[in-house]
């Protein structure tokens, strides 16, 4: 009937407008049950669950056979890690499993047959579970036993699939692909000429002192590759050139020009062509998300036209107040959003509402969110009104300021004092109650700006939110030291006791201090500026650290399977062998005496396959790479080891670091161009999101367009 | 009398329409015989002596005392350097100075006085020209004994001083100094910061076994600061964190949290800022540059006006084609220029010239140089037409690259093969055989190209020219080889005759083949495009490189003056007691056999001051700062050493880099969009400067600003 119809325009509306606030595509089943089905999936629990799944099955491997979640990572020292039993980790990985399926059945089913095989990201997810679990069966058939888990490299493709943020950012990264191949190509054809050059210039000599530089760095073709190849991360800078210069200055012109060309030029072209490159992209993206939008709001629009109630006889399509009020009560959004939609809405006089109006409407949506502070307290008090004035003016936020500078410098000077005293004749007598005096400051200080304040506005600003936790933290650590070790007096030193020495109190609570000075931060205008720019960074930089972790986790299971084995702890045979390879061709660590020791600890360090997992997905990129440029400088590697560590060099450092700097330039640029607009506006706090912040160049979809995609809906029936 | 007055009119016009050409500021006086003296200090002779007498000054720093201009770097091995007699460099001097003073008196006297008093520029000239003086007094009453030499600081100032480009680039780079200096105060702080985390963090415990990380890079502030400085350039990365890592894994958290904060964002941000602000201040001097561009034609067309021949009833002011025509004559630019403004000038067929026709007249000088390549001769037999066709063809060049590339890869083939045979084994007949087939191939290929191109419009390609020397010289080579060593046989290795070995002209040639292959890069459009980016950097960074040398030369001086005597050759007391310290600091390096004599020899080349300043001078940045880093990782270097190389890598290093950086950027985007824009224009090649470059935004000067500014001329009286 006509009230059934209606409801069915009512749902799908609001599901239109959800879809909009999400940016979410509108290309899915509109009937009443599929609608359910949508709204369920995509209701907080249900997503809530799947990302608790996909970080299951991630976390997997910290525990699966060849973990080490040990607390340290020297095999000498380290106790066995825990081995789950056969089976357990398997039954996780079933439950695991049956989510995904329901997960993709439920999505394949809401895009329905046609626009499913389209859409390869689905067919690729099943395939991957088809995979994923005929490696299950096959894992329990050999009872755990089996030396290759390709599954534990499909892990991550679940975690890409969930996120559209990523899927965009991926599909960005790969458009650039061809351009920077092209640099990449450059670069090959750099480093080979380079070799042939080196080859023929550092050629053996009938005079064995003469050809230092051929027998260490240029022996053979791979050699004088892989010379090249680090020279050209800067890791054996002058190392390489060394035994060539040392016998006639000249030959320094050639590591100079090929230093000069592919570090300086070719790589920092590099990162030209990717900030050139992915700037277009990324703004691209930007703008297919607000066609979204807008599209599903136009959806709403012409479901919501439909209604029966609407009179057949006006010429434009136009919705009633009604029927939308009904809808945005039901939908969900944020209720700053709705509040504000509902006023315009009661503002706006008019009964029945244009295709304009009702896309103005929801405009709100894209509106930065405009953070405002209660207001402060009304004391009836003249001297209450005074202590207020007193205690909320900035100077007083200052002289909290000058107060922790002057705790700092207190630290430092009693750290640098006992830097070389022996534990036993340290006294933390005045470190103990100078502290005393500085906490009981910061107590008073926040005590006195909530006077002056009240609490709510004292907790709406993060500064003071930061602050006052501290504040508290610290508080609690001085009491439950005195309560344990007593007041500070001179010679106060006494012996471990309950759960920390003093001594770690004392540090415990100075390392909390230095954290507290952080404060001073929004005090300083451009450290500010600095700061929030690279909170928006972070932000904006989710899809990107997913992706990171995706690559990471490969790297590290695909690690773990070519290192497996090659180092096994002291005592072996086959360990010492290696190590002694290890010594005669690799340089020595730290001081001459212990240089066997830290070989030994580097080799143990990255090749052990027991370790690789934790090892790389505890220490970010950035530690990595010099790592492995530290791994390929000792010769003693095997050829898979060094294409495994190449091609992590370059996915790690070349690429992900360049993309990482376009964004920095890009966001930055952004925000510094809007700060020099408005630098008046100071309490003003704007949420700014990547969509945000390229609202300015982005264009408004035209009618036509919006219409034109409506109309190839699979799945909705338009009346006209 | 007005000829008189006429010939004063016409010599200005002339000026200052060479003025505007060379983007010269026309304030400087203007009656006749300062206008002679005018052009000729700016004649290619006067300005060819000023730019020789500054090589001459900054180069006497190669054969001064502390040089060392000898084949080796060794100290055990090198002879000692020639030291030129007390008189003789000190009377270069004198003479160059004597340059320097009439440059600098005729600089003052052609801005005038008034001026002279607003020019810093030239104050500072005079200053440092006194104090060279006084120094040179010193020098000369010491018999060059004296100890302290600072005028060859003050040397580098002469170079700056003389070139407008890099006065204005230091400008630029002034002015983001606060924002620069802004981005190291965080810096600063954060490293401060965790610095005292770290103290608090790995302080001294009781157990001497488990506090290694304190002992080696915590043990009081000023190594911990190293330390973690030192982490920030990553020179030091995974060897810091090993022992802390090793006794607990969470405490990678600190080094990773101070990686990412200090490396990833801080080091990115200050890129992110340079290229901001340089962006703007670039774009602004290259928009004074067209302002005195356009006011020099200005201030031409106005004293031109003026001629007593310029009918006195026209309402406007106005040229005549008449002058004009004269004035071109005589003033000195590029011919090309020169012509295209004489046929504008014919064309238009008026008689009095406008203000407006005036400055578009010249508007010839902004224009992109166009290269036209002369036709190909037309041959009147049908045989000889066909054969133009077909080596006229690109794919004759096609296949002359398939061919180079075979020869590549035969040289290739036979290098991986002898790559591990005795010198006495090796056979060069299979390379002399290749080779000459290969070098007959290209002497055909060459002839073939200029029979079929004509001689002429060969020449007009830079491709062919670069071809065509390196076929002529490989040719020479190869007869001289057959000349000296006879044809190739098998087993031809006869022994050394002649200049040099056979073995070293084979190698010769292969270097000469490897280089030729270059030529194919025109042929592969992205290559293309990117070699010409890179080439246009060049064009663009020659200010920049200007700059650098100022720098370098600078801190080589004072690295001179700081290590004299640091380091004295073996077998010195002084000496083998620094070498234990070293050892006993520091960490070994190659082999472990050869550890005490590396580090000997990277304290040698690193800290004797006779070779700090060619050291410098010949290397490249981006190889003195893993020096650095890797000198300050060794622990005993003074503290003076350790500011000057802190300094060092903060200026070569970090804003250096960066700025290159921004510039590359810059150049690149903008190379980039306009490849976009015109991609099917191939045979066009543009010759593009910084100001041509950024013509789509510049804005052209109103005439009421050019007109206020030449009221304001303190030597030119204009009539109205």
């Amino acid at each position: 009937g006509a009230g059934a119809d209606n409801d069915l325009y009512i749902n799908q509306a609001i599901v239109f407008i959800e879809d909009a606030i999400q940016y979410r595509s509108i290309n899915h089943r509109v009937d009443s049950s599929s609608l359910w089905l949508y709204r369920w999936y995509y209701s907080r629990t249900c997503q809530w669950i799947l990302s608790l799944t996909i970080t299951v099955i991630l976390a997997l491997a910290f525990i699966e056979e060849p973990s080490s979640l040990t607390v340290t990572s020297d095999v000498r020292y380290r106790l066995p890690a825990w081995n789950p039993p056969c089976g357990l980790t398997e039954s996780i990985e079933l439950l695991c499993f049956l989510v995904f399926v329901v997960d993709v059945s439920v999505k394949s089913y809401l895009i329905g047959w046609k626009e499913f095989w389209k859409n390869k990201w689905l067919m690729a997810y099943i395939l991957t579970l088809i995979v994923y679990l005929t490696d299950w069966i096959v894992s329990l058939s050999f009872f755990c036993k089996e030396s290759v888990r390709i599954r534990r490299i499909l892990r991550p493709f679940f975690l890409l699939q969930n996120s559209s943020m990523m899927k965009k950012t991926l599909k960005s990264i790969n458009s650039t692909l061809p351009e920077m191949a092209s640099v990449l190509l450059l670069l090959a054809v750099h480093l080979s000429l380079f070799t042939m050059f080196a080859m023929l210039l550092f050629a053996r000599t009938k005079d064995n002192q003469q050809d230092k530089e051929w027998v260490v760095y240029f022996r053979n073709l791979p050699d004088s590759l892989t010379s090249l190849l680090v020279l050209l991360t800067t890791a054996n800078n002058p190392d390489v050139m060394i035994p060539a210069y040392s016998k006639n200055r000249a030959y320094s012109i050639f590591f100079i020009l090929f230093t000069v060309l592919g570090n300086l030029f070719l790589m920092n072209l590099l990162t030209a062509i990717i900030y050139n490159q992915f700037r277009g992209y990324l703004l691209k993206s930007v703008q297919s998300s607000l066609f979204r939008r807008r599209l599903g709001i136009r959806a709403a629009f012409e479901v919501l036209s439909s209604l029966k109630e609407t009179p057949a006889s006006a010429q434009q399509s136009c919705v009633s107040t009604g029927a939308l009020l009904q809808v945005l009560q039901k939908a969900e959004m944020d209720s700053r959003c709705k509040q504000a939609i509902m006023r315009s809405l009661k503002m706006c006089s008019c009964d029945q509402l244009s295709a304009a109006q009702f896309q103005k409407l929801f405009e709100e949506l894209d509106k930065d969110a405009i953070k405002q502070h209660p207001p402060s307290p009304e004391y009836p008090s003249h001297y209450l009104q005074k202590m207020q004035l007193a205690f909320g003016h900035p100077y007083f936020g200052y002289l909290g300021n000058v107060v922790a500078l002057a705790n700092i410098i207190s630290i430092c000077v009693v750290l640098v004092m006992d830097a070389d005293k022996q534990p036993s004749e340290r006294d933390d007598f005045f470190l103990g109650a100078i502290n005393c005096f500085f906490i009981l400051y910061y107590l008073l200080e926040m005590l006195l700006k909530i006077l002056a304040m009240g609490l709510k506005r004292y907790l709406s600003y993060s500064s003071n939110r930061f602050d006052g936790l501290l504040t508290i933290i610290l508080l609690i650590l001085e009491i439950a030291t005195f309560a344990v070790y007593g007041f500070p007096h001179p010679g106060w030193r006494p012996e471990f006791m309950g759960l920390l020495s003093l001594w770690d109190m004392v540090r415990l609570v100075n390392m909390l201090i230095v954290f507290r000075f952080l404060r001073i931060i929004p005090n300083m205008k451009f450290m500010a500026l600095v700061v929030t720019t690279l909170l928006d960074l972070v932000k904006n930089l989710r899809a990107f650290a997913g992706i990171l972790v995706v690559v990471f986790y490969a790297f590290a299971i695909t690690g773990i399977m070519l290192f497996k084995g090659a180092v096994v702890p002291l005592g072996n045979t086959r360990y010492s062998n290696f190590l002694q390879g290890a010594q005669k061709n690799s340089r020595a660590e730290f001081t001459g005496s212990c240089a066997p020791f830290s070989i030994k600890k580097v080799v143990v360090l990255y090749f052990k396959g027991k370790n690789t997992i934790s090892w790389c997905s505890t220490h970010f990129q950035a530690e990595v790479i010099y790592c492995v440029l530290y791994v390929l400088s000792i010769h003693l590697i095997c050829r898979w080891a060094k294409i495994y560590f190449v091609a992590w060099w370059l996915i790690s450092s070349v690429i992900w670091v360049n993309l990482f700097v376009a964004l920095l330039l890009e966001n930055f640029i952004h925000k510094w161009d809007r700060h020099c607009q408005r630098e008046s506006l100071s309490d003003i706090e704007y949420q700014r999101t990547v969509e945000l912040m390229f609202r300015d160049v982005l264009e408004e979809p035209t009618e036509e367009e919006l219409m034109e995609k409506l109309h190839q809906h699979p799945h909705l029936q338009l009346c006209r």
